[in-house]
């Protein structure tokens, strides 16, 4: 029997008014009810990061539940334009690795859901993400940071909830005793998260480290042995370090929006099979988990500004970017993206870009992103002056006491020292 | 009229003994007799790091040419063991890319110069390499840290050499004249380097970056198109960040030798087409330069090692050494590789490797590594701490507290600043 | 009345044992009161870092307040070889001036706790550090690192228990309540903590950062008005970046031993003035805080070792090493002396001081230390190479070579980009 | 009998017009006249960056050599504002003890070469610097950076001026036989550089590091013990890193001009004997030299400036702003001011600066820098937050989980490992 109904009406907004990030999900379903319960008026916000839901669907469903209102954002120019920009320009890999698909998306969403706060007058902020992972982080960190006194309920993290929701079947239990619909389709052995930059999976039979992930696990990506068995050969514009412009060089496609021009990376990478990683990455939280991600418009863009970016940058000045990208991708990773150094870093790497510009050719194919060929009026490549059968202004002799001046060092090291290298003969 | 026996008569070893980096190829071998012609006596050398040349046609030519002696030395197993197996261990990439097998193997053929040096008792060395390249400094700075005293006689940068051999002809009518023998083929209109580890093309039509580097071009690898139909996939094994054994879990192959592992792996690489890269890199002597190349094995042991790095080091260890590792191929790629700041930085790498073993599985396929799975008895991945679905030590309302306090700073920032963040509405 | 006695009579010992860390002053003794109430047996510990405490005195309060046990480890000379020698190796430095006086102690004082938990088979181990500073996260990291399972019991961080004493007042209360003896003289307007490197005072009339410091505050060291007015010249001589003998060239003084060397030279330079610093730092829990300090041998000792690390190490490794000090002092501040980077980043650090060896000449003089001379037989310092009277094996016009490399870079910028600096003149 | 007039009205301007940095001492002297000999029309340059020579007498000098021009170019504001300031902001010391006051003085000179070069058409530049040091690189690196197709003609690196002049004696009989003015006093024994930021001592009697330097040496600074018994205290202030103001708190003194309020603390700081040092450095050209420096305002400024950005930099910018510094420091001494990556750094630095504002009060006394207060309306230090009286809004059961949470990793790392750490009993 439900319970709810009478207690919802007795407590309903006594407590004030929450904005609930909510995903339509069973999770986040019956933390709007509970929130209910507890005595708040629960506004629910979707962000659309490209996810491709049915909003429509998931309104009703909210409304269902009990909110008050349902709010869905459009967010994916911002997404793309505030978040993956500066992360193309930082070539921004976590531990090497990891295209942090995720992690712009949540200062976005996070960004999103203060606004909501603000109009609709709330006081508190929740969400469903769990007590172990790094979206609790970033997405808390950004709320505090946008709005310093904002409450946040976090019921994965309030014994009170999870010791009361230990597993499914007791969030399906509360489902079916408060009318809250439930999927009708069987969730997958393993927890996924997209949003138009990537898919992760994670958890479920993925936790094994030694258990590969299952063939048909991808949404984003076409296997590279059932992709096409013909390259597509694009050419990218940059300017400022940031995409201006995709042309196919097949069939001539064109895209110059930002949103359009990600999607159909998306499409080509996609169709390729490319992006695919498996990944054991160290969360903020100290531990180590295992990801399996698809990101195919990021992993081309990133290859292709790489190129670019070493073909306009000064050698040492890209010495210097190379640390603050390593720093941007931590403090983007932990959730810091709304943090003074955070926005120091990338206005650092913004200046960095203002000539990062020209158009790069690459190929597509079977999983794979080939780096062709590449121009740029602000390159600083000069044929001439590298050319073996041109001396131009360049006096080869001249390496000759360049070389001797940095030998000095290493000569007195060895005469003074007489230390042998590791390796070297000693007869 | 060939005019040097004479003159080489006349002078020959006047100015002492000098061993000469030998090639067998046209430039080396005019070096050869126009130091002669200097009045040294020269020693042929080649150091064997797996260009797969005929030296006993080397010896050869190096004796009709007037050596006084050729040495040959097999430094293919040194090689992968001194030099690349640091370069694993540091997933070692210049500039984010370039796996740096030209660079690992200029200090190991130096190695081998200067042994020889002592061996005949020598005063100088010489080379081929031209004074517009990195392989100069490397060659050059190996040597004075091996020998401070050993003079270093470098044709390319002396303008009486430089001035006298303009172009190639000048070569060919000098060998014409002198006797020295031909290559019957003729060049690729670019420059190669190859060794065990890698091949490089360089210079001529490759010199225009935004000219697509020939499909022929590639010597160890198979076009991706062209490549199998089936992937390969691999078992690899690490003790302290070491390959020491690669099984092939289709035909159950194992190698376990350091040479004959990393060359199966060249053999897997190679017919799938992996290691490809086309890059414009930053040389030491501050020009940019384009170069296309090809590294089957080393792309593949360093994804491997990188993942089963990640699997068993400590996060915040893991950062340190992803800074030491940067320096590492810095080092390396402008040719200090005997220098104590490169010997500092490998002890340091090597120190960070203690744990770091276990076996990575990988899938091989149209020119992409795949890294499929992993295990480790060295494993700082808890599966169980990591579960969603299991608590365990781990209480999910301590995470509260650590944001909390991590928030405190980006609140305060607010509160006093009263700043707003790029992208964040303002109303 | 007290109510105490009784309560403790029926709980004692009923959860387990806890080692509390005791200072015999109001708030331990306190806490300690509170644990037996709260059902504990208390084994208090003193760990002996040079603070200068009666240590009979404390054994009997805490005996007369219940302890089962009283401990007191001597940790001098564990404290300055174990720690303090690390961080001079490091050059140590929090911030560019905090010598970490504190955080030194820390994981020494941690270690020895954790072996009074083993040999007393306790459970659990409790502190009286406030839940704002930086010593709980070092207190607490540093046990939890060397024993995980211990349970940590931090009265100020536990609602029942900080709501309850909200102020000193009810601290007095509560010991007035139960025959804890009173302190007997009225505590200074700030708060202090003192081990054998350095005094630390904080808080009170300090917590104004526009408030200067009171003159009569520091206990370490003469002011500098009223120092003496002849100087202290002293030779400081370092093996592997570890000084092993001072000797005071006025009156020949000599100090080898580890332990008597350093309050040696705590005496000097405490007569001297030498060490005072007044900062508003970082903590790690993310607020700033000001902090007076003063830490007399430690300025002398780092400002000598810095002088004979130059002159002993290569210039490039002196740069990694500088950056992984950078990191040294960060993890050493924020509670992270066991940890596997620290240990990393320690032993990195070791193998830089190798051939860090020799003899420094240092004044000390009214608040400053002064370096006069330095000399070893591991110095990379070739007066004849730098001689401008001696050319020796050095050839000026190399550099022309040098500099014109160097340059090309610098020039193609130009010439490409056409730029100008700021500063620079357009017309 | 002198050779020159004849030879100089031969060959007079056949060569061209170069502009020589002339100082009016011996060796430049001689360079011009060796510049006419060789066929040059020779413009003398002077940069006044505060060494305070007889620009009046040395113009005359310069002419009876025979220079067709001499130009004074009065730098010294532009050398306060262009190149001390960044370096405060950057709180810049090269290997953590050098202010780099010649290093920031050459690129402020050699901008002014090259507005000659132009304002005179001349096609070369000259200068005296020798061959072993950090100046000729600067002085060069600069102009080439500034004019690429500059001549550069330094005399002492080519070897028919160097081979000629061997010592001081050569140079003075050149000077005899060419009617050049000879120095009246003769020359310490050893060499020093001056400006209004410092004065360097080397070479001569400081060539050997063991050597101490003579008490008599210092020109800009008081010996501390002749120095007044009475302090300094001082109030300065700061805009966006940058010092506006100094107010000293005794005799209410106040300056605001750049120019003046540098010299004022010069002023305060020499009567106190502050901001000598005695090092051995890392020349650029690899190579240890000695040096004793003397920068009394410097010194007082970046320790207050560094008080001032701890007051009101985020920490996590200040970590980044560190490393930012640090390659500053080394751009700016090996002469890389005008390159991309300097600009890039400064912009950077910058960046940071934009709320580093706020009053120190320093007291300047007897060779030492005390600071004593600060206060800023831009201070993230939150006084009522820190407090340990005050709980506001931080709940100190929060810390629990902020440290429970960083303790993970070391837990797992422990249990995983079982490792021991150095030090730690293991019985």
């Amino acid at each position: 029997m439900a319970e709810s109904p009478s207690k919802r009406a007795q407590n309903g907004g006594k407590k004030g008014k929450v904005v609930l990030a909510y995903s339509g999900g069973l999770d986040t379903s019956c933390i709007l009810v509970w929130l209910i319960e507890e005595g708040y008026d629960v506004v629910a916000y979707t962000a659309d990061v490209g996810q491709g839901d049915d909003y429509d669907a998931i309104r009703k469903k909210a409304m269902k539940c009990g909110a008050i209102d349902y709010v869905v954002k459009d967010l994916k120019r911002d997404f793309v334009v505030e978040n993956i920009w500066p992360a193309v320009q930082a070539n921004a890999k976590y531990e090497d690795r990891y295209l942090l698909g995720t992690a712009l998306a949540r200062p976005c969403i996070s960004k999103g859901i203060i606004e909501v706060v603000k109009e609709h007058n709330a006081q508190a902020v929740s969400h469903g993400a769990t007590g172990k992972g790094n979206d609790q982080v970033r997405f808390e960190l950004s709320c505090y940071a946008l709005h310093p006194s904002i409450e946040i309920i976090a019921p994965w993290k309030m014994p009170e909830f999870y010791n009361r929701f230990q597993g499914r079947k007791d969030l399906f239990e509360y489902a079916a005793a408060h009318d809250i619909p439930l999927p009708v389709t069987t969730s997958a052995p393993w927890s996924m998260d997209g949003n138009l930059m990537h898919i992760s999976y994670e958890a479920g039979v993925l936790e094994d480290p030694k258990h590969e992930a299952p063939v048909d696990i991808y949404q984003m990506t076409t296997d590279p042995d059932k992709s096409p068995s013909k390259p597509d050969k694009l050419e990218i514009e940059f300017k400022k370090g940031i995409p201006v412009s995709v042309t196919h060089l097949g069939d001539k496609t064109v895209k110059t929006d930002p949103l359009e021009l990600f999607l159909y990376l998306n499409e080509i990478g996609g169709r390729q099979g490319v992006g695919r990683i498996d990944i054991v990455e160290n969360r903020y939280i100290g531990m180590k988990s295992r990801g399996v991600y698809e990101c195919p418009a990021g992993e081309i863009l990133i290859t292709a500004h790489m190129d670019i970016e070493s073909f306009t940058m000064d050698k040492a000045v890209r010495r210097i970017k190379q640390t603050l990208s390593l720093r941007f991708s931590e403090q983007c990773y932990e959730g810091y993206w709304y943090s003074p150094e955070c926005e120091f870093t990338r206005d650092c790497i913004d200046r960095s870009q203002e000539c990062v510009e020209g158009k790069v050719t690459v190929t597509v194919y079977k999983g794979h992103v080939y780096i062709n060929a590449r121009e740029s009026a602000q390159s600083l490549y000069n044929e001439e002056l590298v050319s073996m059968d041109v001396k131009g202004d360049y006096e080869p002799v001249d390496a000759l006491g360049f070389i001797k001046v940095n030998a000095v060092r290493l000569k007195e090291y060895r005469r003074l020292r007489g230390v042998t290298f590791a390796g070297e003969a000693t007869k």
